[in-house]
């Protein structure tokens, strides 16, 4: 399981102010918590600052750098800021978040996606009919946005596919139409990735947290091996060490009995 | 999800005594508690009894018939014990645990199921492998209990499979063995339903819990739509409603939104 940090994210109050006054520290700190709590990729997103979005990227992607030596997620509809974001990243297979269908990303990431050797994360989504409603439709994007990463050279391994989670309080259907497209994608192109953030899923209703965890599992039975989540949630690291045991892609349950031993699994319980 | 009682068990110490006792309150206070917590069928096993397992069975099965008007699910190895609980049996369809893919309880236990038009829990296992490692054996014991089912005129809707559950501690593909058993034969046979115990899963590990809760959703992702547990453990009760509503089988989330109005969504949560 891939775990990306998604807590540098300035649509968050704390990151925001923080990235307004340049405080260092307090991103340094922010990336660092997350390594400690197992985050293999620290995703940056500054897309709050419109008009100095690409300026802020660098500087974050520096600041980053000085703390850990991870490779970053770069995050941004923007391809100008993911451009400077790529062109100041340092350490290790940077990551893009992302491309989509959608004619004019699409376009401008392409080339980024080759020129970095960029692992990347595809969207499931279109110009025509936005975020499909259906798995068989955002397969079928999901399809035509790989089918053109493979043609440029991409090698399976470094695509990410986002099934795109929606509320299930606005439709009830939205968990299995995602849980469908990632079932979809893995058996037709078995060596790309599934990849999601998760709490979209809870949206409007109360219980956020159990059914955000309830629906971790489920989509790590369907294939996800890719997340992008707050690592230091110490619940949701537990269940997917847990999971990892159950879906036998942990040897002899050695990493699940050395989170035991660590005390993380039962601090999880709490 | 058909929730089943699994506490009326003599392999519990504490049942055991009462039922050498005839003690009434207790083993009906246990049926009682069951119910409240939301279970639909309450398992009756007596089997550490060997020489009284008949008398026994009769006992509990009006026993709990005076307490409640659920039905029950008859649970033995033992046909005449399996027989003479069905013939005590009064309010509502009787379930059968269990018939198998071995040949005297096959043939002894067949005849019952129509008798007594009672729903059947399949068990994937015969005289030949025991319980198979892969999911392709279970899958085809499976199939050749069902179609004899089938055959003598019992209904799909009425056929409950058990994957069988063996522990991931003896071998890291056990649990997704069950898995690929639910799904292979949900997809076989679509009117059938899957039914499992879970905790085995965790045997020899830290942390059952744990487990067995993140099993239970998978299970439910896979396919699993009855289940038998402890209906008063709280917080897999929350897990299933939760389940429920992401996989769409709760219009409007309303069993969700009442069971977290009642509290006993953050109850599951501790």
């Amino acid at each position: 399981m891939l775990i990306v940090g998604e807590k540098i994210n300035t649509s968050r109050k704390a990151v925001k102010e923080a990235v307004a006054n340049q405080d260092s520290a307090f991103i340094r700190n922010l990336a660092r918590r997350q390594a400690e709590g197992g985050a293999q990729y620290i995703d940056i997103n500054c897309g709050t600052f419109i008009n100095r979005e690409r300026e802020l990227m660098t500087w974050l992607v520096e600041e980053v750098h000085k703390e850990l030596d991870l490779p970053l997620c770069i995050d941004s509809p923007d391809p100008k800021a993911v451009s400077a974001g790529l062109a100041a990243h340092k350490k290790g297979q940077p990551m893009i978040n992302s491309i989509s269908g959608e004619k004019d990303r699409y376009r401008a990431i392409l080339p980024l996606v080759k020129e970095y050797r960029a692992k990347i994360v595809v969207l499931c989504m279109d110009d025509e009919v936005g975020i499909p409603h259906d798995a068989q439709t955002r397969f079928k994007i999901a399809r035509r946005v790989i089918d053109g990463l493979l043609e440029i050279g991409t090698p399976e391994d470094d695509i990410y596919v986002d099934p795109l989670i929606q509320p299930i309080s606005t439709d009830t259907v939205n968990a299995l139409s995602a849980l469908d497209t990632i079932r979809m994608v893995k058996e037709a192109y078995p060596g790309t990735h599934a990849v999601c953030g998760l709490s979209n899923i809870s949206f409007g209703l109360p219980e956020r947290k159990l059914l955000n965890q309830t629906f971790m599992i489920m989509c790590m039975t369907a294939g996800l091996d890719g997340v992008i989540l707050d690592p230091t949630d110490k619940r949701m690291m537990a269940l997917i060490a847990t999971g990892e045991a159950l879906l036998n892609k942990d040897p002899y349950c050695g990493r699940y009995l050395k989170a035991y031993r660590k005390g993380i699994l039962s601090q999880g319980q709490a």
